[in-house]
């Protein structure tokens, strides 16, 4: 069976469970915490298995896997049986160009590894800043993009690289409610089974002082 | 034909410089200036066309594409000719896996729009601690992978981003030399034609004050 090292509130983490429970592969959690005693990611033996000291890697067979784009592009040409891309390749280009936007121009400036380069005080602007702005690309994006969902009206990958970022946006908190094509896939996307599975509250990490 | 709106010094620009001479798709280019008047990219105009207000952005027939490695990936499926994937599914990972570290995992915490947040005296320490971070993963991982270039001895996807950002690694003042693989793998690969081509101070816009 598979093993995904995760941590509940990694929002790369987080897309691979998504595409985890959408192709229906069934995996071992295993939690790496990313701020107890320094972050459990940067101990000698993780490294081992992830040199960027990062969630999520997944375990399948004897190979290792990290990177979640990377992984979720796997997982797709390895577990083809519930596509999370389009067939039409300017269709799959549109759902790349969107979860570029999230794991390129927006997560790696607001992830804890570069938040804690900066005093608490400043820590929220500074993410806050880098999501606005991509969020406002996306929502350019998705004028035209979306149906149901952030690409027509099939989930794909991009769905699961926004939804973790929504989270985020809100923990900073940017105001969601200004970008409406944005909430209105969200809505579409939150109630599905794959995401309500992988939601951090539902993940055997998830804190019990935040369940209050 | 196309047309790549391109920066000659942009590292995310001279990845899909380099797929183009690559793959033998010809293109006209369009410098857009990332300093002049606080950068092109940055007006309504160009803003239509790339609502991140970044390069590259590629136009083909009526279509745009923006965000580099979602070009390269549609490069790869619409002109498949001179592949820059493998055909082995592990191995396009390791690819992609290679192509996420630079683009997810260092050049957004270096490029300019960041810098700038930054005093001028701190912002070179800055790019370097996480150019450094990323490097040190890739040669971990390039030990086992690489063969003549990044993934085995056909040039990649990865190899279109290790060699931008190696550039980059010089400018911020990161020793190279201390990361064998990469080196010996850069070698191999800067005497290829589609490199040469590539290269910044090929570029319509590459400043004569530089070249002297």
């Amino acid at each position: 069976m598979a093993i995904l090292y995760s941590y509940f509130r990694s929002s790369c983490a987080w897309r691979v469970r998504i595409a985890l429970e959408f192709k229906e592969i069934e995996y071992e959690y295993k939690a790496v915490h990313l701020v107890k005693g320094g972050g459990q990611q940067n101990s000698d033996d993780y490294k081992i298995i992830n040199p960027m000291a990062q969630v999520p890697s997944l375990i399948m067979g004897d190979k290792v896997f990290t990177q979640s784009i990377a992984i979720l592009e796997y997982l797709e040409e390895s577990y083809p049986l519930k596509p999370l891309l389009p067939k039409d390749v300017v269709k799959r280009f549109k759902v790349r160009e969107i979860c570029e936007i999230i794991a390129s121009g927006i997560q790696p400036l607001q992830n804890l590894s570069v938040l804690k380069q900066f005093e608490e005080s400043k820590q929220k602007d500074w993410a806050a800043k880098w999501i606005f702005k991509g969020l406002t690309a996306l929502e350019k994006i998705l004028e035209t993009s979306s149906g149901n969902y952030c690409v027509g009206d099939d989930v794909t990958l991009a769905d699961c690289c926004l939804i973790p970022q929504l989270y985020n946006a809100r923990r900073f908190d940017v105001d969601v409610e200004q970008f409406p094509n944005i909430v209105r896939v969200e809505k579409n996307l939150e109630v599905l089974d794959p995401f309500v599975k992988a939601h951090p509250n539902r993940q055997p990490d998830f804190p019990l002082e935040l369940a209050a």
